[in-house]
């Protein structure tokens, strides 16, 4: 294995998830009215789409709400399929891409096993990798002045010690997507390897969680690469967080497999049918893509004005690199005084100088323009000072 | 560990648990229009409370449906604690009771451990420690006779050997509770031998699903057994199956324990908002269960009229005894070919000559009556001849 870039963890009784504060508690502990907490650090969208509310008021469900939802959320499976462009059975319906990720770790990674998971990226690869008493193979990403690609060859010699790998792209905290070809050349690789050490490929998870903010998709890997699995969601670019409701797609033989442990109906009806409608409904996911774009932009071009440097993102956030995690630490402090929740990276994450910051509506993130261009400047000088 | 009850299977690659078929299936597989089916098999009730439809038309929830759930879903929370009468930290929230079953299989059955499954029972506790790739140390309840009881000594020398103990009660497929004091005393006896052992105790898991249409819990329990965990459901008495709410009530301690495995937020939004403000409303459980009751003993009686022979229930169903495997499946063949969808149990099962029947509305279980009085009695002479 190569040495340099790869930190093995082994199995530990693994942390909880730690969880952001709810506004509540922040707005308790900042003496701030809960109605003026706004959350930059979750990287939802700023509204529901208006179509939800009313499938709620019309009250019209696949089935009452005294019976369990429909076991092969028939409705919602079609819709999906539709959307992505793939068939029935490649698609598995679970209770966020959370509940998805879980079942993959079931499905793929035994205890005494090992996962990669390349750095930084989303927290709960490293959370269920643990949960499954099984060891982190932990490869750093390049540099910002790399776009944080992924290190291909150091991730495929590590895939070779490892049944699962976790990706992420566009890579959550970072924004943005592996160059073109690069997620393709680590699945050749990786199949390749495999072969030749005479062992089966790895299964890669693949967390597409924010490719609705893209023109870009790897799904028509899938037929390439069976034992490649992609994530996705209703909880980002289609605003539907509170609903839990995300997708593994791939190969169906490897869906079967996960399907093994697939929970009867972790998914509330109301969820079922709401994303179902969502999904049928043509024409208004462009629009609210294209306004996060264009919203992201502008907060970034402010940002850049109040004297930060965001970097460049495909998603719904954008990083910021803030010098030293003394100042990024003094800002956070600094925002959630006026209410506003940035995303922090704790202590020893190698982010821990940055925070991530949520695009959110065009009146909150003005808020945050005006609490940098008050704060920012200041607090770095004092705290370099 | 006393041989004769117990059986023990080794850590296998586990089986999907076995889906119900959907009623669009049922269905399109008899020539019958999916509003004609009745399931008779999912012990849910006749229909969701009204309050369910009031407060989604209202539309405000905790957050907006964009946002993610609260991540400690503290409405809902102080809501169950004042319900159930316990600290809001003795509760933990699910989606549906199937994940916290799932988080106890998580938190105390590590990969090549055991757990006792005292049967027949609900399927799921056998499935989940398969999916832990541990053992089930299988322990056959007492006959028809002995109203399906535990055989608490033989419970207890298996849990020696186990590291977590599925219980049910009232338990589900045999529909009565454990006599009094059964659980207790297996609970004293197990701490017990962990001590003389030198050994933590197993954690009970004691399942009750079913504790809503009975007047009592052993939820007191708790504070004498910190490693008893109880699991209570929205989706029987309360109406509200297709909502996906469970909880796990235990000392702190153990809680804190169950959460490391918490997933952040795999209940939706909605379903937080409509149990929450179902368990702050008054009055309106005691009257459902009171209804279900009252049609339990008629629907029984209707059924005796027809020659069968439910046994006693204080739940919202009925195990019906019909002689023979070949009998039971003649029979739920001929009520699916009328939209009526029984329970039924597979070869093999110590079931297999029963089937379950789930208490429906007044018009429904009519339906069921006037099939069992026309078929019941034919069938089994034909397939006795």
């Amino acid at each position: 294995m190569s040495p340099t870039p790869v930190t093995m963890t082994s199995p530990v009784r693994p942390a909880s998830y730690s969880w952001e504060a709810t506004s509540e508690q922040v707005a308790a502990r900042y003496g701030i009215p809960v109605e003026r907490i706004v959350r930059f650090d979750l990287n939802t969208s700023p509204e529901a789409p208006e179509l939800a509310g009313r499938v709620l008021a019309a009250g019209r469900f696949e089935s009452s709400l005294s019976e369990y939802p429909p076991s092969d959320y028939h409705r919602l499976v079609d819709a999906a399929a539709r959307r992505y462009g793939v068939a029935r059975e490649e698609i598995l319906v679970g209770a966020g891409a959370d509940e998805v990720l879980d079942l993959l770790g079931k499905a793929f990674l035994p205890a005494g096993g090992a996962a990669v998971v390349p750095s930084p990226t989303y927290a709960m690869y490293r959370v269920l990798t643990e949960q499954r008493a099984a060891s982190v193979l932990s490869v750093a990403r390049r540099g910002a002045a790399d776009g944080f690609a992924l290190d291909v060859p150091a991730v495929r010699e590590a895939a070779r010690h490892a049944s699962l790998v976790w990706l992420c792209s566009p890579n959550n905290p970072t924004g943005l997507p592996d160059p073109p070809g690069a997620i393709e050349n680590l699945l050749a690789g990786i199949t390749e390897d495999a072969a030749a050490d005479g062992r089966p490929a790895p299964v890669v998870a693949l967390d597409e969680a924010y490719a609705d903010f893209t023109e870009t998709t790897l799904l028509p890997l899938r037929s390439r690469f069976p034992r490649l699995v992609i994530v996705r969601t209703a909880s980002k670019a289609y605003g539907l967080a509170g609903l839990r409701v995300g997708f593994a797609i791939a190969d169906r033989r490897t869906i079967d497999e996960i399907a093994t442990y697939r929970p009867p109906g972790s998914v509330s009806t109301v969820s079922v049918t709401v994303v179902a409608t969502a999904f049928e409904t043509d024409g208004w996911l462009e629009g609210r893509v294209a306004a996060i774009h264009a919203e992201r932009e502008r907060l970034a071009a402010g940002l850049r004005d109040a004297g930060w440097e965001p970097g460049p993102s495909v998603t719904n956030f954008l990083l910021v690199p803030l010098g030293s995690p003394e100042r990024a630490a003094a800002i956070a402090e600094a925002l959630l005084r006026q209410g506003l929740v940035p995303r922090t990276f704790g202590a020893g994450h190698p982010l821990s100088d940055h925070l991530r910051i949520t695009v959110r509506s065009v009146e909150e993130d003005d808020r945050l323009i005006a609490a940098a261009r008050e704060i920012g400047a200041g607090i770095g000088t004092e705290i370099r000072a």
